[in-house]
């Protein structure tokens, strides 16, 4: 006979209680597979119960698995699918998972790099990583701002937000904008996680696979790996000094048809490079006549410390095929993943419906604090502590590498940003011999090969001052010219 | 001559105050395209400053595009490009966006759906809305997490996160789903913005373009566009009171290849069902046997109050082919954009990986925000009330139906989650007659042919309680019910 007591004051209801109980009796293994339940009219007796109460649990029971009902009327227990543990504990998970692999993440898989594939330490003086120095956050800004935006609005922000995004923030988007000279509505305005989000939101809306789009070479390191996810055939545009060839680009697209071309026109990333006002104007005039969408990646727009640079090319858009990505990640915080498209409205509604059936929204408490952040001077005042500091630390590393820079070391000076690019001219030694010889020194560095469609003539690699402050710029910077030096063989500096 | 006043005591440098002064002529019109600057020399003179600082000036003022340098060396102002205003303000953009568009886009585009489509107001009695009822969120409980994270952890919150999300969330969300009998190690998991996103990052990374898979039969109104968007081939599974008709699905898997099946087990969305072991079982056999995919959307695993359910299908899965989604959306917070995906250490790698080419990461701030509130006790009781709140509301749900229901009406009673399908069988009128009937007495239902691939036999539609008290409920339901007898020409109830 089976133990069970039940108790009508429990405020579980008795067919419950019957579950519970019979179900531990299972799971202990006091009831094996094949055991033979009591009948539920001897059940009900034994407990003092109706019977239906017996029939309700047993129904229950057979749901739940743990039971069988057999031919004659009586209930056995069932052998039950045995649990997984987790697949590490399990020597081995039997599906095939590359080989389910689509060929959009396979070629992606391909293409990813990941940072720090060394070791970083504190001691090491980085100057690959491209990440906002954290002593730059303004933490307790956007802690404030976050807290009073809940306690204000409270349930409001923790509801789904709309596709487009919050529209106070928009709205505030659009008049900073305007500080740029580009002049949008709200409604030409998408929240995005971040400007990497946006770059594969806008190839989502436009590309099919196949397509050929044009990009500046070298680029953004993480732009190669999402054309491939996309599979688009990539034209890179060799960069000069100026930026982009656009006599080679001009000839291309004479050539064959180009749904896009991707740019960075200010502070370029890797190169550092600007672009002037005539090339801006002739590349969207370019466009304009080939009917190209232009993504115009401003990461770096706010940086502008050194005074006035030429005019995004967004504010010049009066054919409507420029799309502006902007993002918070290079001023303000990588970590809330807060960036924005800005595009002619028939585009950005098409992207909101789109938008919809992919990630619903974006989080709405920390559109909210951004937008509180921006409502107030809070954000102006913020990019001013920022200039001050950046136009110190650019100065700094200018100045070093003019006074110890090797001769042959190809660069141009940038007019703002985080980004200094070197081209070893002249070395006879692979990209790899030269990164490896600069870590020996904990000198971190992104190799340029990253950031490259086709192979540079020349090793090159990218420095980012983002991370790092005056002092440790200059002692890193002439560490580094050092090393140089002694690749080309010429004695280094003592100081 | 040009009246150009600088002052060497001014923090700005002498030829940024050149380039300021010159540029604000030039913006106001008082000097004009074509006019000539002053020669370098005679303006250097004039202003007492060194001629390099005026060459200086000019240089920059060519690269910001205000002047042109002519034959004989004498500089103009050049004739800028016009700025653009906003689109709506112009009359019209010139380019083309709906001919831009991708096949994907265009189709999902196509199959989206908006809600509120009519005008809701707070007297309407909203049974469409599938967004948890705002008086349930923890508001303050997820205010002070996130604030007590921004105190103690600070800059670190700020920075970019890893691909695969918060470590220790990861960790909690695997001790959590122990309490689902699902062992897995946090390493099997990875965080998402929602489930939503979940959804396509899973079928990014495992399907092409054609690639056949299954769903039931009515499914989730926006797994529908998703699949548009991936261009997948869709087969529909019929759902049964007992969930989808495995008959049908092991049939289909004999005769083609299907890469993978959507389901939900757990109070489906929208009919309401929940299915039993056997069913689950079976349907994991199948998969096994055929290599299929699982994607187990599990958005109300949490909703479990009127006691045990089945086993996670994700809890048996020893083969590794089950895809477990998650989301914090239908218990905590829609707005906080916080899901999961629980899958094979495989899986997981390829995606994080990927995921790093589209998005790189979810935002820290709110992810270390919910750690908290899983590390305390905080979840388990918001739980615990949900429970309260909601088996309550779904009791007097059942028992209002089940009182006031005309005869010709079928539906399966749930046993846990938010929602109720009820099917119109014999019924001689469209849907469209039958919910704008609704709607004329303030009721709002969501539309059976929103989640459905082939058309029902009858009109359906979903009733979500998840937004209204009980005594909403109650009064809403009896009316509901009073609008459907009427137009089966029964006589309503007086009360």
């Amino acid at each position: 006979m089976i133990l069970i007591d039940i108790n009508p004051k429990n405020k579980n209801p008795l067919y419950q209680q019957i579950i519970r109980q019979l179900a531990a009796l299972i799971d202990s293994n006091s009831l094996r597979p094949g055991d033979r339940l009591p009948a539920t009219r001897q059940l009900a007796r034994q407990l003092g119960v109706h019977r239906s109460t017996v029939v309700r649990a047993y129904d229950e029971l057979l749901a739940l698995g743990y039971i069988h009902s057999q031919q004659g009327g009586y209930s056995t227990v069932r052998q039950k699918q045995k649990l997984a543990t987790s697949s590490k504990q399990h020597s081995k998970t039997y599906f095939r998972w590359e080989e389910a692999l689509s060929q959009s993440a396979k070629q992606t898989i391909d293409k990813i790099w990941t940072p720090g594939s060394i070791n970083k330490n504190k001691h090491q003086l980085d100057f690959e990583s491209f990440d906002l120095d954290q002593r730059m956050i303004p933490v307790e800004t956007i802690r404030k701002s976050i807290n009073h935006a809940l306690c204000d609005e409270g349930a409001d922000l923790l509801k789904y937000g709309p596709s487009a995004g919050y529209y106070p923030l928009r709205k505030l988007i659009a008049r900073r904008l305007a500080v740029h000279a580009i002049k949008v509505l709200p409604e030409e305005i998408l929240i995005t996680h971040g400007a990497q989000h946006g770059m594969d939101l806008v190839l989502r809306l436009l590309t099919n696979t196949g397509d050929a789009i044009t990009i500046e070479d070298p680029t953004y390191g993480l732009f190669l790996p999402l054309t491939a996810a996309h599979r688009l055939k990539v034209h890179g545009i060799p960069m000069l000094s100026t930026g982009m060839d656009l006599d080679v680009f001009e000839k291309l697209i004479h050539d064959q048809h180009i749904k896009l071309i991707y740019t960075m026109p200010n502070f370029h990333n890797p190169t550092g490079i600007t672009t002037d006002q005539h090339h801006r104007e002739r590349l969207l005039e370019l466009c304009v006549k080939h009917n190209i969408v232009i993504i115009e990646d401003a990461f770096d727009e706010e940086m502008k410390y050194f005074g006035r640079v030429p005019l995004p090319i967004k504010s010049m858009d009066r054919q409507g095929n420029v799309i502006y990505l902007g993002t918070f990640s290079k001023v303000l915080s990588p970590g809330m993943r807060m960036g924005w498209i800005a595009a002619p409205t028939p585009c950005i509604d098409a992207m909101t419906y789109f938008r919809r059936a992919l990630d619903l929204s974006s989080p709405l408490p920390l559109q909210a604090a951004i937008t509180r952040i921006l409502r107030r001077d809070d954000f102006e005042k913020h990019i001013q502590r920022l200039h001050r500091a950046f136009r110190q630390r650019m100065l700094a590393a200018i100045k070093t590498l003019r006074q110890n820079l090797p001769a042959q070391v190809q660069w141009t000076p940038p007019s703002g940003g985080y980004l200094i690019w070197l081209t070893l001219v002249d070395i006879p030694l692979t990209e790899h011999r030269i990164i490896a010889a600069l870590n020996r020194e904990g000198i971190l560095v992104s190799p340029g090969s990253r950031f490259s469609v086709n192979s540079n003539p020349w090793p090159c690699f990218r420095i980012s001052i983002s991370q790092r402050d005056k002092d440790e710029i200059i002692n890193g910077l002439k560490l580094l010219c050092n090393v140089l030096k002694q690749l080309y063989g010429i004695a280094p500096n003592k100081d």
